[in-house]
């Protein structure tokens, strides 16, 4: 049985808690928050210890759950590695790409795994989408398309502070197009506009509503389509074209209920929301690789490099908004 | 290019005659209907000769095409096939077990094609199905399940003059069970209440939802579902469960259009609305079947047999209802 | 949080123990097994007691769950009410309508809450599908078709000791079909075959596929298709007819990826196998709906008397299979 | 009955002569085609005079359809109308803007009706799916997503001749664009690949695999997602996201049979292919609205002014590819 230190008892975090309740291979052993009341509130609901630091919590565990604020990513990865144990941190690993390098480069020497909560890679549907195009099934890939919206438009204070759409938002989409796509994207283009809330472009120069086209050195194509807001709910689908034929991995329901009427056919429930619904069965596989390569050293499925290479984009892409050209990966690193 | 005499120019006519119209291997050659104003109008609309009398019409073809009213269907057969003319004949051929018996004996001599239009046999999707089950694609069937609803209540008129549900109805689904299970089912037992309307039962001894089931010599089970109304649109769907799968052809839209909300998802239209719409192309494929065989011989796939079986069944379900017991086949016939 | 006793720790014991476990209401307190290692396991796994014997258990615990083999259920049923406890029994009671009756009387006195496992009553589009219905969506309800059908057949011995289809499986959809109609059947008719295995037929006078039609006092209509065998997976389907429109509940996969190619479109799972992944979250939602009727003495939402009632549908369509005539339930009860 | 010269008697000419005769309202007058065998066959079929010339036809009827080679379509269209007869034209108008833009002035005094073929504006499902933007349906249009896939690669001839996938495919979707916006797109941004045949590229300097994103004066979002090659049919489809919900006009298939195994379920047709099949109502909704126009003076559903402002987009999208850049339209028009 694997112990897990969970640092930060938040949303994100209790979600986590009770997805390691549920492993047969790990055990919640201590959790810390700044906050101490919501530590105290994990710590009882999982009967498992509650550490006065992060340091503490970490040299209690074999392994760390970092799901604190992002600020605060980058030097609790440092710590976990330093202490050689096994990382587990929620994306993104930090919004500068500056501040990511510096830490890929103090935790360079070490062989500790350190696996990046890219979930969408783990999520059932997806994954068999994934394993079908590697087997072959749809022959060569030649269009991969993204379509990405939240229910609602999140609160002010934290849309001011996630470091715009495409870092925050798109991030997910980077990752999962370089993982799909199992190739790199050379050239990227953005667009985008502020329609569900025009003032985001006026107070903090972002927009909500986000088309990103890229291409990779062989010619792939991806397309993805990021809203803010999805009246109908989380809307989370890929599909992908190769010469053989197209897979689709779309949304799903909380049941199959159908209902026929005078005005047609509705089913009886929109879309699993949100993300911690729709991807329940993802962050629990995603964990299940983390503890998988911090038994037993399996290949982390989600790397370092990979929550590197998906800021990257979304730096290239946030230069190409600006500009309004689409930009080569190659200016950015 | 067959030449064929449309008898009767009422709805149903009407849309043979236009069926016939697109056809690259028939022409109507001529219309007739005892009610002269009718007749003058398909005649106009469809640019061919209008007869005075049926005799005049069957006179001037190649082929007859009996879309008149019920009780004349029986007369009209023997004429046309007493003058070697090939016979479309609108189904039911009579509501008289006997009556159909004694035209069996009239034409029994004769080898004039001699086609029942019972159109389901050509609907595109329900014959994939049925090519499906013969080429073993769900290995042995074993249970077929019919669900045939009309999207509303006909005329009192019309149910007046109907022969009851099973006779005019269920009389379609008797057809198309025999002709999905390849085998005649042995056993009938029906059920039914007069719900959408109490006073079918009081005045015309009749109901207007009926569940059916049969059983064939060596066992396999047919689920009938009728009713005379459905909110959501005409209803007809096939399903047959085999040893290896299962084949559901299921119903049909006017367009795919797919509307996402904040309470779900609906398609944007009911199902196609009625018969007419539903079962074009198996109108048009049935006439193709029935010009075939008239031109060159090939066998006709929905024989005078085929109707008197039907009927058959349907007497054989009135008594069940009767009765209260599954009755045999072999008490009938 | 209400200490139960899971009597018996086997394929559905363990179920139920992790379904405990889960709870935010409940806890696992103690395990009984007559076979000692199960319940050793068991204890193990979920950190539980584990008593020496069914008493011993009960004396243990707040309520009772009982997921022994179907013989023992009526005796612990009585047990468990002398000793004033809450019960949560595994359909059905028993297999003899008389012992059930007896364990009736003898529990007669006592306000202790008695749930039986009707799982299928709990599932989400299933519930879904039933509160549209109590809530007028579609009008008054007219008919009502029950799909069941296992992935494949059980083992001979399973199929030996099980009474028969009619007790053993149709027994859930004679359950659910009076839980949808909200009135009761007074007429039952079933007809079946031994298709999946003829020697069913020859050695236990059982048969492995079957259709059932029933009738209310005031005419709706239920049709259930069984089979002990379905190629594609666990079916498990309800469709209602009403007056103002149709609800269908139906199958759902693990996933939604979808296969587009030449030869069409191909979801890329088969239905969910078997009723304890496809009814998960229905065991959950049942046992939440037995810990509040113990706790807080909410009412039962599947009692003694549905398990009665469920038991008596059986009889009766056991006798219309023996003597092939629609039989009235009150021939029974 | 409007009288309707058809000049040119390839596919798509026969195509428009079948519709024509399906028409109430207009009937095919007289044929021309530089091929006399082509003209000749089309007259036999349908029953119509065989002009020498253009010039004939035209005098012969009160409408011209035009469905020649694209080259010749200015020339005829400026004909058509300096004699005063109501022009439907296949699209495009032509490959060359210049030409276009001659063509418009030489007819601007006119008043005759011209129609171009874009034939999407008219399908059911789109065209339900733009009522409902229209009627407000989904609020805010935010983004729209056209996908647009033919079945396989065109003969090399086809190609060569065709101008490029921007201004012979991607043209439908600017066009499409452009009526389900209700608003011009200001900006267009174009990337793409020879995936499917790699000497496309090298030999015409074409591309087989686009994308383009295109943003309206408002911020609209836009992408299309073009490929000349689908394995599993001819794929077109429509996605508004608005801010009270989605719309999505999906594919159709030939008919719904659907196929239950161990494998999966699968539906038993691939999409309609091609596009006469696909679009079979929607060039007959199409002519339609061109005759209502020429017979009865109702305004023209698909202007001129639309054949030359999707050439612009088209004008702007190569642009953008050869120079890696988002391109104002306002650079070419």
């Amino acid at each position: 049985m694997l112990k897990i230190a969970l640092l930060g008892c938040g949303r994100i975090g209790k979600m986590h808690a009770g997805t390691v309740s549920r492993s047969e291979s790990a055990q919640l052993a201590v959790v810390f928050d700044p906050v101490e009341d919501a530590a105290n509130q994990v710590g009882a609901q999982f009967g498992c210890a509650v550490a006065k630091s992060a340091e503490e919590a970490i040299s209690k565990a074999d392994a760390v759950l970092i799901a604190t604020s992002t600020p605060t990513h980058a030097d609790l990865i440092e710590q976990a590695v330093a202490a050689s144990k096994a990382v587990f941190c929620e994306k993104p690993i930090d919004l500068s790409l500056e501040r990511v390098r510096k830490c890929q480069k103090v935790i360079s020497g070490s062989k500790v795994p350190v696996h990046i909560g890219f979930n969408r890679r783990f999520d059932p549907g997806h994954r068999a989408a994934y394993d079908a195009v590697r087997a072959g099934e749809i022959g060569d890939l030649r269009q991969l398309i993204i379509t990405s919206r939240d229910p609602g438009l999140a609160s002010r204070d934290y849309l001011r502070a996630s470091g715009g759409i495409l870092r925050d938002m798109t991030i997910h989409d980077f990752d999962f197009a370089r993982f799909m796509l199992n190739e790199e994207p050379v050239e990227v283009f953005a667009t985008g506009s502020a329609l569900i809330d025009p003032t985001l472009a006026t107070e903090f120069g972002d927009v909500d509503s986000i088309m990103v086209t890229m291409k990779t050195a062989s010619g792939k194509l991806c397309s993805i389509s990021n809203s803010r807001e999805a009246a109908y709910g989380h809307d989370q689908r890929v599909e992908l074209l190769g010469s053989k034929g197209m897979l689709i991995s779309a949304n799903r329901r909380a049941h199959e209920l159908q209902r026929f009427g005078p005005s047609g056919t509705a089913s009886g429930e929109p879309y699993l929301n949100f993300f911690i619904e729709r991807y329940a069965e993802a962050y629990s596989a995603g964990l299940e690789s983390f503890i998988r390569a911090a038994s037993s050293g399996s290949a982390v499925e989600a790397t370092f490099e990979d929550g590197v290479r998906a800021l990257i984009l979304a730096e290239t892409a946030v230069r190409s908004l600006a500009e309004g050209r689409s930009v080569a990966v190659s200016e950015i690193a």
